[in-house]
């Protein structure tokens, strides 16, 4: 494939049913597209999840595009307009599975590549790859050990474009430079199971928790700043009762999320929590799960790259967000690296039909070629 | 079984496995008992459940037995020291299912009622028995549509004994002289789904319910009175969320009790409801389902009654109560009925090997013909 153009690369990842964790090829060809380029590949194989780590040159800076090659489910394939593994064109698009989270960055990724090489064969700095399979799914053999890897031996990433569609109408339209943390708490709140014709024998963990709750729900956790929304405290799930309506129940089981700006950390939220169930004074367990610092690029030569870029190619200028869901960019922003996130559309990402149009992966090619070429030109 | 002692009627009511709404021939039993003594039996059968009408004498006032042949289930067999279906002598105790409940009254009535027919056969009156098969199952075709049917022809009851087992430590020491009301309320608060990360564009169904919540289980709805105690508002169940942490629910259930006393209505505690749930501006939906009005019989010939064949029979006074859950009694009470309930000690039932001391059915036997001599004679 390493002639092909950047639609035959996307329709080659889109045909293989890499659904989490699944690979299905995708990177092995990725592997020989790179080494044909010059880039040494490093497979590393950690429980059911293959990533890709390749690099071309030693020397720093390191400017490396992150993505992977995993998909969410297709669901019922029935209903999709087009077989979900089978990249076909219609009109003015490209449908399939991946199309737009992540297969076509991926093509867009290689072509830039291909072209900055062969353009550039004595560029500055080296290239890097970090791929993964793991993205939809549970994150822990996928991006994170990768990086556990790489700073095990002082590898380090200076300049990090992870491909996931961050626009919203047009590509390079929304380019996110930073993303929201995310902790999840697991609470249990213990009571004393009974009948409800006898709540004197009994302890409603329900009626005791409910002014906890409130508080929670209610709270003021910062005011967020210039690049993130207020943190925000949402119940996703809430639990008691024996289906019985003549039981009082024995436990009431909570779980709830934050997404956090840069203005506190997981421990000021913990802390917090902590004190206002206290407060209430139940009688209580909870499991926290970290999932992701909060992080910011909001200076430097990776953000400017960008800018230019999409200015140069589009014609028009670039917002910046730190919006939305989590990325593994979470897990590569700690080490230091500046990390961006551009892609195509994601209007109908994880959706029924998911597409993209096939110019808006032309132009995200040019714009990954403009970035390389004022950072490593 | 016309002459049969106690013990042996129990048994044979306890070896016939009449689980709810099943009564495998217990009323047939009854029914040729009853009619040697002078009785008419009217079978009154409603969807699944068999009920028994009968009685002596067309005259008033009307004395009736009220109680069940059904039993709840018995669990695991293989858990119990005896067969739950095979009456087992164990020491002073008859083992079985519905020993307690109320297998044990219904054959304490049935010696009652022939050693007061023999004593008097020409008594003032009518004696009468209301027997249905489902008590323990959702209460729809059995005492409430005998009942109705009763009602429909005119035909009072003035004094009713339920044998619901009513004692705590030695039979006769509780007698129930009413019981709470229950109200149950499903209520649905409606949100908007969303994803956490996208709060702005969800409404968290739990977050604006906590509040209301928290009012209602703090609620103060009445002081109770010198026969009842306060009201009480239990949850009993309460769910929302999809299972996954990154989803804000789109509705929350929950399902609560009342168990009221004499000094509120149904009606009091739905409007007081409605206003809780209005103030915070919830948008809802509730179904209401009424499980009977409280009742209470505080003065009258029936309790005067029971009371004198209690000091005379044990020797000691009875204590008058209202508490523990609810009973047939709530659709006898509102016809106008003079309502008690008395039977043997309540601690097994509902339980692996429940059980009743066999002197205690001699004496409950002996305690329902003191009371009949003393209405009746």
């Amino acid at each position: 494939m390493i002639n092909d153009n950047v639609i035959d690369i996307a329709k080659n990842l889109i045909n293989r049913r890499s659904v989490t964790p699944e690979d299905e090829g995708c990177q092995e060809a990725m592997k020989a597209f790179l080494a044909t380029l010059g880039f040494e590949n490093e497979t590393m194989v950690f429980e059911d999840t293959t990533n890709l780590w390749s690099r071309r040159n030693q020397q720093g800076p390191v400017l490396c595009f992150a993505g992977h090659t995993d998909v969410v489910p297709s669901g019922p394939e029935s209903a999709w307009k087009t077989p979900p593994f089978t990249a076909t064109e219609v009109g003015e698009y490209l449908h399939g599975r991946g199309a737009a989270d992540m297969k076509g960055s991926l093509a867009a990724m290689l072509v830039a590549t291909r072209e900055f090489v062969r353009d550039y064969p004595h560029h500055k700095g080296s290239i890097a790859y970090l791929i993964t399979s793991d993205e939809e799914g549970p994150f822990i053999n996928g991006t994170t050990r990768v990086i556990d890897t790489l700073e095990a031996r002082n590898e380090k990433i200076d300049w990090c474009i992870v491909g996931e569609p961050s626009s919203t109408n047009d590509v390079g339209d929304i380019v996110k430079n930073g993303r929201r943390g995310s902790l999840t708490g697991d609470l249990t709140v213990k009571g004393i199971q009974g009948h409800v014709a006898y709540p004197h024998l009994a302890k409603n963990p329900v009626h005791i928790a409910t002014d906890a709750l409130s508080e929670l729900a209610s709270a003021h956790w910062d005011n967020g700043n210039d690049f993130f929304p207020p943190t925000s405290f949402q119940i996703s799930n809430i639990h008691a009762g024996t289906g019985a309506g003549n039981v009082i129940p024995g436990e009431l089981k909570v779980c709830f999320n934050f997404r956090f700006s840069t203005e506190v950390t997981n421990d000021i939220l913990i802390a917090r929590v902590t004190e206002i169930l206290d407060k209430h004074k139940l009688d209580y367990n909870i499991d926290w799960t970290f999932n992701g610092q909060p992080f910011l690029t909001d200076t430097g030569a990776l953000l400017e790259a960008t800018q230019h870029a999409i200015a140069s190619v589009c014609k028009r200028p670039t917002t910046l967000s730190t919006a939305g869901g989590t990325s593994d960019g979470r897990f590569i922003a700690p080490t230091g690296a500046q990390v961006i996130e551009l892609g195509p559309v994601n209007a109908t990402i994880h959706k029924i039909d998911e597409c993209v149009k096939m110019a808006d992966l032309e132009t995200l090619a040019d714009i990954y070629y403009a970035i390389m070429v004022r950072l490593l030109a």
